[in-house]
């Protein structure tokens, strides 16, 4: 089986779950009618099952190939990136005057998750241009906005953004390229960079790069980085594309897995661009974009974790072994009590993901159309917040569940031909690009949780609270149980919060070493605490669907949430021994 | 980095915490001196560090290919054999009479780890050959004996073992390949397997193919399986090889890792074989040697393990990133925090495997040489209780560490040629042969707890409480903190027990579905009382030994020993939404 949009899942977590319909008739948003919303995502599940699911094996086999006339991509993307482009997906949430449809990032968003489900390779390419269009919009020019935006937003052409060299991974501040003044308004950039995703491609006329590097003058470190725009092909004065300028992808690597998402080397040998937003602050400029890029990836987690249920749930229908009650002859495995838990295991942890990410999603459209001031400040505090939840948690349950559906489908998810198995190479990159989920942990820890002395966190502790009331008012056995354990695991979240928000300042290093533990204990009490919202949202939907979000609540609850206070020691008592025992741990001088 | 055999480590949890020592002057032991043991691990630690790790990348590179003439093994791997079989390790815990040295099985085992760590590839020819060789010391005639033990405890003909089929993987009684009498004392089978690891090879000149076929007469299912011994040549007069046999490898699959090991679809094509053991019990008699199989995949999960460790740790000292305190200029990342805590927890995760994988390896010995019948009978039992537990525990424990590996490496990680993705992908079949992790759960859960009323369960909980009190006798305040922890632990794992024992009586299929996790939590629990049990042995040894053991123990307490008691529910109640909820979770009709 290849991949089908969970279209019901998707609108239902969406619209009940992180409350889409809060941005009905907000400024900006006039294009927006909740109506729309059920026909989009039917539009994006055929885009996403009949043009891009079709090509996954075949691009991972195949593979991006890099030619004299540069990267080549793998058979039909081209004209799958067409019917992308054609069908105005990349614009869904950019501003009308610029050529978007002005709707929400939160739908927006969902569509994508489709997109990296059916094909994770594939979806990069929208991902890293919303990088770039989002750089533009809020740092560029006039003249920069006029010149890139329309063809960008159109899908015409593609972006990227380039932060890495090879001694400049997560120590951005480390690199050397550089740029030079042209004396014209422009500069002249001179560097390599690597690990550059979409890089170079046949499937747009061309490709935008968002570029960090250094002015001859600048302060070392993260504090003399800028931000230059520097196009494949310059851009002539009607706006068509016109010589090629000096930048090249001299390499790609061989990767792991997302073998049709071109990884490349690009060489800028004196390659005309400019300044995007002011001079050494680019690494600020740069983190405008990060947001929706880190959440971005996040749903490639949700998107691989869900195409690995759905592979694994059609293989444990059709493969037969042993016998089981109630079935004449060879019983299907999924009728296997081991075998159930196991997809039970993937759904609900898909369903907390997906929920975690689009309530991430809206909170970004609030935190931008908010009514108030004092709205927008507290959607903007939420979303970042659980933007690097979203990015870390989301990407590591893609990884488990993907070695989880391998599992399921035994001896035959070991072979290379199987779904099973490509999911299990291209989810591994997801906790790694768009910044570590160490660096997310530390994130959190630092800038989003010790900064406000926990304030978004006890906000976000708050509605999990609410949650807890509303499951327990319906006096529904079930919910009442999810509710108690649900109460406990804030509980939890609770006294890590607070012993976090004294450790940063008071023993930053031990603080940090439990900042992983905190950030996966985070997103099991917030992800536990949305699939409760599920479920009483459930209530209201046919019995199926209602028993369905019960049940996976209540699993959750008795395994994630159940186990929440037993790791608040984890966090703080488990990181102690990684500083204090280096000498003996790691041998250490 | 490549891979050095820790043997330290190996010696010192094999000597200290499983107790090989206790195999000293038993039957069948006379050869066994524990003088020997530090120069035996040592000479094993440079044949997999100077012969085998070499092979690895580029085994995974080229891998084994089918040509005419049969397989032909990946550069290097011929000549590597050679010096395995030069050593005499195929024969080191096999008997003298046969060739062998008549050594513990546990040290024998600790040699496969350095092996698997090294060359997880190679190290499954002498995995598969241990198997032929226990089944043919159990069961076969003296004939048979005398004809192939010798050469293969030798090491110049090597071992198979043929179940799968491609109707039937777990369900191994599904198989139809035929063995119909000759008339002559022979057989002739005729069938295809699937899945055979080393079923061709260039390595030896002959190899001895243990098979599961059925006889004409045979009643349907499990107990019509018989087992049967298929040399690839044909045995002359002399012992030497004769013609070839009609067996065939007709194809390689191409997976997703240990490209290096060839696994074969093999073709009976009335092959001449002989009947092993009684008629229709072939089952029961390949289960002989299918505990020595489990527990020498789970050391494979212990290597992978220690191999994405030593890979990680390596990388962490020479790659450099931001600032640290103490550190001038750019400092290796193994100064930040979140980094050591993945080093600490990889650490500690492979010494807990590896403590229970020996463990089980000298209780096997001691089934057979302890000096009364109730010791050998409690060993028995131990070694049963133990091995589902080293297979699924250890194995799920590669892949983990392998996947944080991989993270520890950042994009580095995802590139093909670090050692670190091709861990990620050796790692993941370990949790799928020789019966999947979710079978081990079932054999934990209704063999080796319900069957006896967890009386072996029990007798493992008493030594765990003898533990806690050591640990709390030595007044030292991070022991006593362990103590405490492990004993708590090891409440949950006494209630999950008795809930388990009375659920597989009361409510089979909800009892199943909580299998997984209650192997789960045992290898937890069972794997931090091995880390104790290090912490307090470690009193004894050196400062920085004694203080590695202590943080590695603690940390374990922590984290993996203060989630168990949140983790029970998860078993008793996690598993009822499976069983219960099919139709709204898997749309089962």
């Amino acid at each position: 089986m290849s991949y089908t949009a969970p279209t019901d899942d998707i609108a239902f977590i969406l619209e009940r779950v992180a409350g889409l319909g809060r941005l009905e008739g907000r400024p900006g948003m006039d294009a927006f009618d909740p109506e729309l919303v059920a026909p989009i995502l039917e539009e994006a599940g055929k885009l996403s099952r009949d043009i891009l699911a079709p090509l996954n094996a075949e691009g991972d086999r195949i593979g991006a190939q890099l030619t004299a006339d540069g990267v080549k991509t793998a058979p039909g993307f081209a004209e799958a990136y067409g019917a992308f482009r054609d069908g105005g997906w990349m614009g869904l949430a950019f501003p009308e005057e610029f050529g978007g449809q002005g709707l929400p990032k939160g739908l927006a968003l969902a569509v994508m998750e489709m997109v990296h489900g059916a094909n994770m390779s594939f979806g990069l390419c929208p991902l890293l241009t919303f990088g770039a269009i989002e750089a533009l919009i809020a740092h560029g020019t006039p003249h920069q906005q006029e010149m890139f935006l329309p063809r960008l937003i159109s899908g015409e052409w593609t972006g990227t953004m380039n932060l890495t060299e090879p001694q400049a991974g997560s120590d951005v501040g480390a690199l050397k390229t550089r740029a030079v003044a042209n004396g014209d308004g422009s500069y002249a950039l001179s560097g390599q960079k690597i690990y550059i995703t979409w890089g170079d491609h046949d499937m747009a006329e061309n490709i935008i790069h968002l570029v960090l590097a250094r002015l001859p003058d600048a302060p070392e470190g993260s504090k003399g980085v800028s931000l230059f725009v520097v196009p494949k092909r310059l851009v002539n004065a009607d706006g068509s594309p016109g010589p090629r300028n000096g930048v090249t992808c001299i390499g790609l690597e061989k990767k792991l897995g997302i073998h049709a998402s071109p990884t490349c080397v690009m060489e800028y040998d004196g390659a005309t661009g400019w300044l995007v937003g002011e001079e050494n602050k680019g690494l600020a400029h740069m983190f405008t974009m990060m947001n929706s890029a880190r959440l971005n990836v996040g749903l490639e987690g949700v998107g691989v974790g869900e195409a690995a249920w759905q592979t694994a749930w059609s293989h444990a229908q059709e493969r037969k072994q042993g016998r089981a009650e109630g079935v004449e002859g060879p019983a299907p495995i999924l009728h296997h009590a081991d075998i159930r838990r196991t997809l039970t295991t993937m759904r609900a942890h898909v369903m907390a993901a997906r929920a975690i990410c689009y309530a991430c999603g809206v909170a970004a459209d609030l935190a931008e159309t908010a009514d108030s001031d004092e709205a927008r400040t507290a959607a903007a505090a939420r979303e970042d917040l659980l933007t690097p939840i979203a990015k870390a948690w989301s990407t590591d349950m893609g990884v488990e569940m993907a070695s989880l559906g391998v599992q399921v489908h035994g001896g035959m998810g070991f072979m290379d031909e199987t779904l099973a198995a490509q999911l299990y190479r291209d989810a591994r990159i997801a906790p790694i690009y768009e910044g570590t989920n160490g660096i997310q942990a530390i994130d959190l820890a630092g800038r989003k949780v010790a900064r406000d002395g926990g304030a978004a966190m006890n906000a976000m502790l708050g509605e999990i609270h609410d949650t807890v009331r509303e499951a327990r008012a319906t006096n529904d056995p079930q919910l009442v149980q999810v509710a108690d354990r649900l109460e406990a695991a804030a509980g939890a979240l609770d006294s890590a919060t607070a012993w976090l928000v004294d450790a940063m300042q008071s023993d930053r290093q031990r603080a940090l070493a439990g900042a992983t533990a905190y950030l996966e204990l985070a997103g099991d009490v917030i992800g536990g605490h949305f699939l409760a919202r599920s479920a009483v949202a459930a209530r209201e939907e046919n019995a199926r669907q209602r028993a369905r979000m019960t049940a996976l609540a209540g699993f959750f609850a008795e395994t994630a949430l159940a186990e929440a206070p037993g790791r608040v020691a984890g966090i703080t008592e488990g990181g102690k021994f990684a500083i204090e025992e280096g000498e003996a741990l790691f041998d250490i001088a």
